[in-house]
């Protein structure tokens, strides 16, 4: 029998792993420009946080949440979503009552569905977030956008749609929500079983159904532009006012709606163009919240944020065809020949490495014509060759690989010397 | 009702965080320099892999997991350590066929344990950990020592402590294990519930029980150091040796047993001796487990490897009082005053963090004075005022905190005289 990885799930290996590694850096250097620290919680929660943060009627909880009981009993769920937990632990943490307001979040996390699991869709999947917590400013909404425009625009993405809308204030929502059940009910027996019961917990998420989206009632039903109090009018003109300042470009689509319940005001998407992208498009999505800190007990407190997909971000890269410039040179590889050698070249490689050299030798018994290659497929910038010659003058033989200039170099120097060629501008 | 972190799980805040990245940081230069590379596998896997892989008898697997069905019915089972998951990836993504032997893997990844939360010892916990597939040169072991304890003398810790032992070759360890057998059956039932099935499973690991340690027949039972064969002998000596050229000390202690089941040849522990560390001492445990591929169905490669826990590590350097070297600045805060000022500065930080500058600005309403405020608990470098005459005079007046010196700049000049003065070196 083979043992695999459990279906949905994906292992990241060694040459996969360093593209992570390029885009996890650049997005916590953006991250860090724009003022935002890290915050981790853990990987999964009282199931409650779910149920109440991102809301029953979502599929998510309904459908495709990870959850199981602990051995002491308690419902425990593997977190599907991040703003949920990043809300419990800033009321858990009290980090309403810091001095530094609004308190801005970013977090790496992974995220469990039990969906069907196809291209751009693991069960196991990766998040970028941000949240931003204790400011009503549409200049937040504006700033948290441009920060995920921003990412795509640093990795060289350039075939993006951003996509805003706004769902806006309590009042807005329940007269437009009012309009939706108006509308829908005459056609409540030709809609899906799933928009049957949203129409009576969250009919706004109708509007959102992949199932239902020909029928004919889609195209003539209430937007939620027509139903804005000048409060949230105001509000969602002010966001899109300063990202023309910004210059970032953005269509107007009153029909998106984000699949969490208490969102409010701005909701965005980001959607990838490239061509051969795939049937799922959307590489961030995200809106602002105010109302689900008081849900998860703590005060009335505003919130904004987006997840974004990395596993989607590196499809997208692929789709454009940009190549991360990724560094594949190992420093020094020591090619041993002879009785001796080896133990000097354990002493040295110690050595090197503890003066921040990277540093690598044969661990396989191998003849030296096979550690030359082993140095090759490395591609190593300089091999040190340690003969029993070598040994008995007490130097090594330091070949650069790029020239095929060769020096020998007494051993005691050999710190220094590599020190100087290695780290020289460092 | 208050919603809170799952007992034994914590979050880590934004000025704790600080300290993880520093510290994930040093031990990636660190890796990298070893020529390790990074490998990341699910959360979570089948059951079986924990079962085969750690050991049917051990206290992880019978008592520890966190075990749970998927909705599609499978039993999956949240990583409890690393070694199984990652041989896992290396026989399902045939690595043994890879030009490259060995195979040297790290790993960042959380686990876990479901037992009593105690100081040092979480349901959730964060390792690093490192497996080295491919090569049964004793030269690995004593790298993969070396690495660990480079991690904990580079961060700063001086009050460490290397055991090591071995565990013997098969042949060795079945002698071993008989001669157990014979040594403690006469008192069996004078032993802990756990040994006595230990005694049948896995006897070795009665010598590491924490009940029985007292017992009269611990001391009395024989050594592995006196059942090893002339080739396990052999190469404990030698890890040994290469130990010495690097002048890395130890102590070897014969009853030093690792819990998982397929551990043989070289078994080690990395403590803390550092006053008030607490009772659980272990920073770093690991050792070899030539098998433990074939277990997973993978061709015969010996392997090593170990684990060290983060939140340990931290707690460590806080028994040691070192201060990590955490920078807690802000290159630029807008402060805005007067109509108009609030779109030009959205504007202008939106083109600085364009430019790889850090910096932030109000977004809670507040007075001058109260902005100038908010920038010094941020510790801003570089205060940017920007004012109606400013905007009228189309300048801005940068403020140097340390010092207090103000230029006006004009705004069109602004990114470069920021990049100047805050990049300028990089």
């Amino acid at each position: 029998m083979e043992i695999k990885a459990p279906r949905g799930t994906a292992d990241i290996l060694p040459k996969d792993a360093k593209k992570w590694q390029y885009v996890e850096n650049v997005i916590k250097g953006i991250s860090n420009n724009y003022h935002y620290e890290e915050i981790r919680t853990p990987l999964f929660e009282h199931t409650e946080v779910f149920a109440r943060g991102v809301g029953d009627s979502t599929d998510i909880v309904q459908k495709e949440m990870y959850t199981f009981e602990d051995r002491g009993g308690r419902s425990l769920t593997l977190r599907p979503e991040g703003t949920a937990s990043v809300t419990r632990a800033f009321v858990q943490n009290k980090l309403y009552g810091e001095p530094n307001q609004p308190v801005k979040l970013y977090y790496f996390a992974q995220m469990f569905r039990y969906e069907r699991p196809q291209q751009g869709r693991m069960r196991q999947l990766n998040q970028f977030g941000v949240e931003v917590l204790g400011s009503a400013d549409p200049a937040v909404d504006a700033e948290v956008i441009d920060l995920a425009m921003t990412v795509y625009k640093t990795l060289g993405l350039t075939s993006l749609k951003l996509v805003i809308n706004t769902l806006g204030d309590v009042e807005s929502r329940t007269n437009h929500r009012e309009a939706l059940i108006t509308h829908f009910t005459p056609y409540k027996e030709e809609l899906c079983k799933d928009c049957q019961s949203r129409l009576e917990q969250n009919p706004m998420r109708v509007l959102d159904c992949k199932v239902d989206r020909d029928h004919p009632s889609m195209k003539t039903a209430p937007s939620i532009l027509d139903y804005l109090n000048e409060e949230s009018k105001e509000y969602f003109e002010q966001v899109k006012h300063y990202l023309d300042l910004m210059g970032i470009e953005y269509e107007v689509d009153s029909n998106l709606v984000r699949g969490l319940d208490y969102y409010n005001h701005t909701a965005f998407e980001i959607m990838s163009e490239a061509k051969g992208f795939g049937a799922i498009t959307t590489l961030c999505g995200g809106g602002r919240y105010n109302g689900l800190v008081e849900e998860l007990n703590g005060p009335a407190t505003p919130g904004i944020g987006f997840g974004m997909g990395i596993e989607r971000l590196l499809m997208a890269l692929e789709a454009e065809d940009i190549e991360l410039p990724l560094e594949a040179e190992l420093d020094c590889y020591v090619v041993t020949l002879g009785e001796g050698s080896k133990e000097v070249a354990v002493k040295l490689v110690h050595e090197l490495r503890q003066n921040g050299i990277q540093v690598d030798q044969d661990y396989q018994g191998r003849k030296v014509k096979a550690q030359f290659k082993a140095a090759d497929r490395y591609k190593t910038k300089y091999v040190l060759v340690l003969g029993e010659d070598e040994i008995q003058k007490e130097v090594i033989n330091v070949k650069e690989m790029a020239t095929g200039e060769q020096v020998e170099v007494p051993l005691n120097q050999l710190i220094n010397t590599m020190k100087e060629k290695i780290l020289g501008g460092k």
